[in-house]
Order: C-alpha cells, then sequence, then structure tokens
C-alpha cells in the first residue's frame, strides 16, 4: 500500500493521545489504519491497551498489531474511540458509514468519553451531503422504507456490491442518500429516524471531541 | 383452542373493513388471530386479497387460511392494516412487541393508508407503561445500549426465551422495560431514538386510526 502523508499524519497523531491503561475504540478504515499500527508499536513498548473494534476488518489488524481486543461484555465504558468519516462540517458534525461500518462505529463513539476523528484535509466541508448519506435499514420491508426515503432524497438507492445486495456486519442493508447540501443535519435526522425500518444513521452530530485533520505535507491540525 | 369471545368479537368485526381487492397487512397475536380466520372464510366465498404478514406464525395461518401472502416487492403500500396490540391509552397510542414482532409490525402498518387496532377491553389503559415496553437492539454492543436505556428505567432487563437470549425474526435482541407508567410516550420515544443500537421501540405514537375494542360479553365498541 502507498502511504497517504496527510492521513498518516492525522492517525499517527491521534495515537498520542492514548494511555496505557485505557479502554479505547477502534474505527475503520484507511486514517485509523495508521493509528492501529502506531498502537500496535506502543504496546510492543509496554503499554497496556484493551481495545473494541468496529468491523472484522479492524479487529484483525489490531490483533496483527499485539493489541488485545475485547469486548462490551469486558467493559461497557471507553475512554476514547478514536475513528475516520467521509465529512466533516465546521461544527464537527460527520457523515460516517461509507464503507458500511456506520452503526458498530455510532454504537462504540457513544460508549466513549471521547471521541477523536482523524482526516486528511480532502473531507473537511462547509455543508455535510456531497457525500452520499449512508442509511443503515433493516432487510424486511427495505423497499417501502427505500420509498419513505425518497420522500426526503428522490435519488436514494439501496447499495449493491457487485449484483448483490450489500449487507452490512449486522445484516442490515444501506441505502445511500446523495443529498448535495445538508443545511439542516440535526433536521434530517430526526426525519430519518421517524421512519420505521431505519436502524441507524451515518450521520454523528455533536459526537465528536476532538478532530484532527492531516495535510498532504504531512503537517496535522488539530480543531 | 379455548374461544375468547372478547378478542372473538374485536377480530372479527375488523375483517367487515376489509373489502375485495385491497391489499392489506396482517398483524400477529391472539386477537388478528380471529380476523385471519374471518378474513379465510371471506376469501373462500370469492373476496380478492393480498396480504402482507408481519410474523411468520402469521404467514403460516394465513396460507392455511387460503389468503395470498405477498411482500413488499409486490406493493410498497397497503389499504388496511389489521393488528392487535399490548396496551391502548385514550389517545390511540400503543405498546406492541409483547411477541416480539415489533419492527415488522410498525413498518406494516406505516406502509399502509389505514390501520386498525384489535384488542379485548383488558389492554385499554389511561398511561402506557404497566405492559413492559419492548425496545429492539443490535446484538453488537446490546451491553452498552441497555447501559444506555437503563438511564431511562433503572429496571430494564433483556429478554431470554429459557436459557438463551430471545431473538427476533430480524436477529436482534429485545430489552423490556418495565417502566409502570409512561407519562409522555412522544417523549420517551425520542429519547431512545437517540440511543444508538436501538433499531425500534414498541411505542407505536399517533399510527391507529381505528381502534376495536372487545368485551367479553362479545360486543364491540369502535373508538
Amino acid at each position: 500500500m502507498e502511504i497517504n502523508l496527510a492521513k498518516k499524519a492525522a492517525g499517527e497523531k491521534a495515537a498520542e493521545y492514548v494511555e496505557s491503561g485505557m479502554n479505547i475504540g477502534l474505527g475503520t478504515g484507511s486514517t485509523v489504519y495508521y493509528t492501529i499500527l502506531k498502537l500496535g508499536e506502543q504496546v510492543k513498548s509496554g503499554m497496556k491497551l484493551k481495545a473494541i473494534a468496529t468491523s472484522l476488518a479492524t479487529e484483525k489488524l489490531a490483533k496483527e498489531c499485539g493489541i488485545p481486543i475485547v469486548d462490551f461484555s469486558a467493559t461497557q465504558e471507553l475512554d476514547l474511540t478514536i475513528d475516520g468519516a467521509d465529512e466533516v462540517d465546521g461544527k464537527w458534525n460527520l457523515i460516517k458509514g461509507g464503507g458500511g461500518a456506520l452503526m458498530r462505529e455510532k454504537i462504540v463513539a457513544a460508549a466513549s468519553r471521547e471521541f477523536i476523528v482523524v482526516v486528511d484535509a480532502s473531507k473537511k466541508v462547509d455543508y455535510l451531503g456531497k457525500f452520499p448519506l449512508p442509511v443503515e435499514v433493516i432487510p424486511f420491508g427495505w423497499e417501502v422504507t427505500l420509498k419513505h426515503i425518497k420522500a426526503l432524497c428522490r435519488t436514494a438507492y439501496l447499495r449493491t456490491k457487485g449484483a448483490e445486495i450489500f449487507v452490512t456486519d449486522n445484516n442490515n442493508y444501506i441505502v445511500d442518500m446523495p443529498i448535495k447540501s445538508i443545511i439542516s443535519p440535526k433536521q434530517l435526522e430526526l426525519q430519518l429516524r421517524e421512519i420505521p425500518g431505519v436502524a441507524v444513521t451515518g450521520l454523528f452530530i455533536g459526537m465528536a471531541s476532538k478532530v484532527i485533520v492531516g495535510e498532504t505535507d504531512g503537517k496535522v491540525v488539530e480543531l
């Protein structure tokens, strides 16, 4: 894999906030990838960590790096979660779920006292929505759930993978909403939650406690 | 099975609202059981129906009665859904999900132009909540989702079936909330939907368009 300097800078910076003895949440994606590699080095140097992974891919990578993985039966409160995002607006609201792990990512973030978001500068936007908003839906009646979502965004569509319907780690489906510009994320979140069959949305509102942005020259800016 | 006159009266009365040519939703439970038997007779007499079932049990019963079962790929709009409830308050707000079918029941009800609720008189309450409120949760991180729900109701607990965790038709879990008295169903619904990991609640607010109550003497009252 070619090294992405911006993602590497942001991802590694976040690892500096992790202290020995912490229970942490580990996100999924190409930026937090560098966080996990860095944390693996710190664990090899003696740091004590327990981590909950937001995806099977992250669990596998973390284990390879020597980071002990636990689940929520071991702890229901995390000190810190580090995760990427598909978009970040000026109020630190996020769109997540491009990779389909939005449910687990939201559950882990909500279980954490602190939630650090790591992104490269291309993810910063004035208004969320250029990235299609992922919405996880229950398979039963997905056609009617999609119809309700289309009342909010005519161009919404069921996510596929090749010729098959894309299936999440929770055995649900994803509807993507290419809204272009979300004026009120909070209002849209409430409207989507009104729809039976919507399990979770990719809008993360007021959850981030820090945003670390990596630039292409390898510098980082902490918001 | 011993015939329950109150349930039979309410269930059969609802069948009178079904007209030939309709696409209908069929709920689950001991009152709508009588609706399905009655509709089976009407179909045998020539009534044309297509039905979407809210559970595998209802699908099986309906098929035995000769009612054609379809799914949401065939139609995304239903003329009428008939379903039971665990509690009905004076504003026709409902608690549903005692049997665990709340997700499918809510999706089907929301796809219907009309939603008729059939209950016996024992289900009428001034305030919802004597019946423990079912909340469907995603298995991943259920421990932390339960912790968030307990912040609203200390005595909430994961539903079990014998020694096993109860699993819904959507492969999710159920948390039951024995709240006793729900002063503001709408507010509670919003608070629960705020919790990542909550897929759907058993609160059906403002969805019923008619309530048919059966009395023990076999009379019915339509609200």
